[in-house]
C-alpha cells in the first residue's frame, strides 16, 4: 500500500485543476436496458481520477433496485447482461450535483413514461449543474427534456433518424465524436463517450491528466471532436451510398 | 418492437460461426476492486452479439453480495465506485461453462489468500474450457493458477514487474495488444481487452460480425495484436528512456 499511497500524494499534486473550482459530485443515470460501455467506458477514467483529486459518484435510477442492461420486452436467443446498483433514486437524489452524466442503449426507446422520471430529473436538475454530459442516446432524454433546444448536440449515428425526432428544435451536428456547447457536453455513439470524458477531464483537470490516465488505462484516444468515419458509414451526412448504409443501419435501428 | 424482432433474425441469419460448436455459457471472474473497463469494455461487445446469437453469462464471485471496483483497503480522497452483481458464487459456479474471462485491476494485488478462491477456480475450470480470457492484471491469476506455464502471454505494461513476478515459467510478451497460445488469450491493460474481445469474436463468430459490433459502438478497433505503443512507454521492452519511464510508471504500480 505504501506504494500506492506514494502515487495518490504523487499523483494529487501533479493534478492541476483548469477550474478555480473544479466539480466534485457526479451523478450518473441509469435505467434498465442501459448500454454498458456508456456507463463503465466515461466511468473507468473517473475512478482513476478520483484516486488523485476528490470525486463522488452517485448512481442514480427509478428505485434502489439493480438495474440491468438486458433488453426489456424484446425477444433475444440469449440470458446475458449485467446488473449495477444504484445508490441514489430520482425521488431522493443526492445533494449538490456539480455534473450529471446520461447514457443511451434500448433503453431510451422505452415508453415515454417509463423515462419521464429521468426525463424530468434532468429538467430539474440542470440548472445547478456545473456541467451536463451525455452518451450515446442518452442526448434524447437531454433533447426531450428541453435542455438542447437552440443547442448544438450530437448522438449515435446509427440512431440519427430517432435522435432527430426527439428534438426538433436540437442543432443536431450528424459528423462530431463529441460536441461542447455552453457547459453541456454530448458525445456519439457508445465508445465516443470514452473520448469525450478524456476531452472533459483535459477541460477540467488538464491535458496532462486525461493523457496519464489514457496511458495508464492503454487507451489510444481520439483528440479531435470532429473525427467520426461513423458519420459516413451511417450516413447521417447523405454522402454515404443509400443501399450500403441501410444494409448497415438495420441491425442498430433499436440503439 | 417489430423492427428489432426484423434485427434479430436478419442479423442471426448473418452470423456465420467459425467453430462448429460456438461456445454458448461465458462466465466472468469479478472480485473487490476490479477494473471496471476490464468487465465492460468486453462485455458490451458480446451484451451486442447476445442479441443475434445465443449465449448467457453468469458473474461469478465469492459470495453474491455486490462487487464494488472502489479501491479497497488504501486512502483515497474520493466516494467512487460501481458495484456489479454477481450471479453465482465459485463455490456454487455455474454448470457447462464454456469460455471464462478473468480481469484485472488493483483487486489482484490483494493478498493471496482473499484471491486463493478465484486462482482456484480457474484451475478447476480450465481443462473443461474452451476458451479462456483475460483483461489487464487478470493475467496474473491465470499465472498463479498455473495454466500460463510454459505459454506465451501478455498483460498490463504498467504493471509489467508485478506481472511478471507472479508466472516465472510464463513466456511473458513485452509488446503485444494481445496473445493467443492455444484456447488462451490474453490481453494488454485495460482498453486492450476491447481490441482482444473483437479479435476473439471475430476469430469464433467471423470478422464480419465483430466489424458489425464495433461499427454499432462507434468503436476503432486495432486488429494488429502486435501493436501496443504502450510497451514504449512502460519500457517493458527497454527502448524507452529510464527517466521518462519511471516518471510515468509512478502512478501505474499498483494497477
Amino acid at each position: 500500500m505504501k506504494q500506492f499511497v506514494t502515487f495518490v500524494l504523487a499523483a494529487a499534486a501533479f493534478v492541476h485543476a483548469q477550474d478555480a473550482e473544479p466539480p466534485v459530485n457526479i451523478g450518473y443515470i441509469v435505467f434498465p436496458s442501459f448500454e454498458a460501455l456508456d456507463v463503465f467506458g466515461p466511468l473507468d477514467p473517473l475512478n482513476m481520477l478520483s484516486m488523485s483529486v476528490p470525486l463522488n459518484l452517485s448512481i442514480i435510477a427509478g428505485s434502489l433496485d439493480p438495474v440491468n442492461t438486458r433488453p426489456v420486452s424484446m425477444a433475444t436467443p440469449s440470458f446475458f447482461g449485467e446488473s449495477i446498483v444504484p445508490s441514489h433514486t430520482f425521488a431522493d437524489p443526492p445533494k449538490n450535483l456539480d455534473v450529471l452524466i446520461v447514457p443511451g442503449g434500448l433503453g431510451t426507446r422505452a415508453p415515454i413514461e417509463q423515462l419521464q422520471p429521468a426525463i424530468d430529473f434532468i429538467k430539474t436538475q440542470y440548472p445547478d449543474l456545473k456541467y451536463l454530459i451525455s452518451v450515446c442516446t442518452g442526448a434524447t432524454l437531454l433533447a426531450r427534456a428541453g435542455v438542447l433546444d437552440g443547442r448544438r448536440a450530437t448522438s449515435n449515428k446509427a440512431a440519427w433518424a430517432f435522435v432527430k425526432s426527439t428534438g426538433p428544435n436540437v442543432e443536431w451536428v450528424p459528423q462530431a465524436r463529441w460536441v461542447v456547447d455552453g457547459n453541456i457536453w454530448t458525445t456519439s455513439g457508445v465508445a465516443a463517450g470514452i473520448d469525450g470524458i478524456f476531452a472533459w477531464i483535459g477541460h477540467v483537470w488538464g491535458e496532462d491528466t486525461s493523457l496519464r490516465i489514457a496511458n495508464l488505462i492503454e487507451y489510444e484516444r481520439h483528440t479531435d471532436p470532429s473525427w467520426d468515419p461513423f458519420a459516413i458509414i451511417w450516413n447521417t451526412t447523405g454522402t454515404a451510398s443509400a443501399p450500403a448504409a441501410s444494409a448497415k443501419l438495420l441491425p442498430v435501428i433499436e440503439i
